[in-house]
């Protein structure tokens, strides 16, 4: 039994703490939380222990998977607990993804311990296939579609809004450029022609709609670039309709062969989720296993997604793989 | 520059000769070939050798890419072939894989040399989607449809049929199962749900109409148990509208998270090509590019897609991936 420990109980926390329960190669050992421990109740009754603690138990601990948010947990504490145990985060800042592998692979190497970094579906699933889509069709063009699904970023955004007391937002793929895509008509989109954002608003009583409708289409960065809908809509229809977390969206590798580049072909990778942090929560349990397999083999240092053979997720044998799967 | 040796030119040959064409880490030593060479002539005018020749140029190639048939040619060629040379093959009988993988496996350690076996699309990329879709959701199912394309082995098939000139099936996917599997309801499909047949076929003067699409009809295993349809058409009509090699398809995973399983997703790999065989010539060579990374690290055996990490296809560094596509 693969023996797990969860750090940070939100909503990706609990997803971990779900798919260790299914799976049955995994046991999970607790959940380590900066909240006072006694606040905290787990779904399946697995203790919770204050953060510090976790150094105490590192002998009953094969992987952390590190369920904290990538602006403010994940760059300090990554590195940190990379020194001393296997770990897995979903640091999914782009942008930050070379600095802060490079910090938690000193610490992994360190400590001669496996990480992967960045794992879940973008980064993660979508990364995987971009990168096999151009390594198979090296004459070709990329194309990432989120949604439908909801951003908490952009949700955030609009109830920072005065007079707004609550609000979902919806990014939306444009279909007639997915069409384009499907066709292998290798359109430039513009930022307007991929996404369309809807939001949901549930305003304070007498607040200025017109002005909240107005701030928001032409919030710069989050909205200003995009056909945005608003809706009103009362806190007990935001409740009914709203409560759910799904997202998604399409990767797309569209390219050509032939001497003359005279065939087309398209690769679609899609995903439909209706519950975002659920989801990411399987991928991080799935690659848990490879650094468990991975650290078993000897190995050390930082990995990403695209370092990890396929076969290292899987339960089975490779026996098994060959025999069923391939 | 990695070097290609190219086994068999047939369209699968031809294929790769374009890839690596155009592969700038990339080039092509020659093509062996059963056939007298001097009657076969490439696009790129590599030099064609016989057979046997290869033995002596084992110093001049890095990757041998054996484009011969699952049927005759490489249950015996990559075994020989493994034992000298780092190799890739494309075997697609998918029942036989486990005994190819062991002959391959053992003359690739004997040799100390990297084999990749039944690279391709399926199997290959519709593998890898089943695998990450099983691991990632260990709780639902598996859905493989084919199509829009030409199934080769029941074109050949209907050929058979006395009265037949030639001939051209296409594999259809039910459109109606599609839906039901991407709404997440679990559909169990009868063969007969699953795809359709459409047969386009040029009879012989005076032959016996009826007769010809009663017998395709009712032939068992390739058609009586489907839907089909079949149309006669002129040879020039299938010439003209059916000289293509187009096929494709479609791997779902669909499943649940949460603890009362309240969560559905639906994960979707399609494939949508022109060229069946230049897109497979295209993955053998992603894979050949990563026999020779395997190799120059000096690891050997028999591989399949499920060993390889995906980093070792794409010609950028691991810090480049990590950057541009992560």
């Amino acid at each position: 039994m693969i023996k797990i420990g969860i750090v940070g109980y939100g909503n990706l926390g609990r997803g971990v703490e779900c798919a260790v329960s299914k799976s049955n190669d995994m046991e999970l050992v607790g959940v380590f939380s900066r909240r006072n421990p006694e606040t905290v109740k787990t779904h399946t009754n697995v203790p919770v222990y204050e953060m510090k603690k976790v150094y105490d138990m590192k002998d009953q601990i094969d992987v952390l998977v590190l369920c904290g948010g990538s602006a403010n947990d994940l760059p300090k504490q990554t590195a940190e607990l990379a020194e001393h145990f296997n770990v897995i985060d979903s640091f999914d800042t782009h942008a930050k993804i070379p600095e802060h592998f490079e910090d938690v692979n000193k610490a992994s190497v360190n400590g001669k311990h496996i990480s992967i970094i960045s794992v879940g579906w973008d980064p993660g699933l979508f990364s995987l296939n971009r990168l096999y889509g151009q390594a198979i069709l090296p004459n070709g063009n990329d194309y990432t579609f989120w949604g439908k699904g909801v951003s908490q970023g952009h949700s955030d955004a609009i109830r920072r809004i005065e007079g707004v007391k609550d609000a979902r937002q919806y990014t939306i793929p444009v279909e007639v450029s997915l069409e384009s895509v499907r066709n292998g008509e290798n359109p430039d989109l513009t930022t307007r022609q991929k996404h369309t954002r809807e939001c949901f608003v549930v305003a304070e009583e007498g607040a200025d709609l017109e002005r909240i409708e107005n701030e928001i289409k032409t919030m710069p960065n989050y909205f200003s670039d995009y056909d945005t809908t608003v809706h009103f809509i009362s806190e007990e229809e935001l409740m009914r309709d709203h409560k759910g977390i799904p997202h998604g969206g399409i990767v797309f590798r569209t390219g050509t062969t032939g001497f003359d580049n005279e065939n087309k072909h398209v690769m679609e990778y899609k995903l439909t989720l209706d519950s975002n942090p659920e989801f990411t929560s399987s991928v991080l349990v799935a690659f848990a296993r490879a650094a468990y397999r991975l650290a078993s083999e000897g190995q050390y240092g930082c990995k990403t997604i695209f370092d990890i053979a396929p076969a290292y997720l899987h339960p089975a044998t490779g026996e098994e793989l060959r025999k069923n799967l391939l």
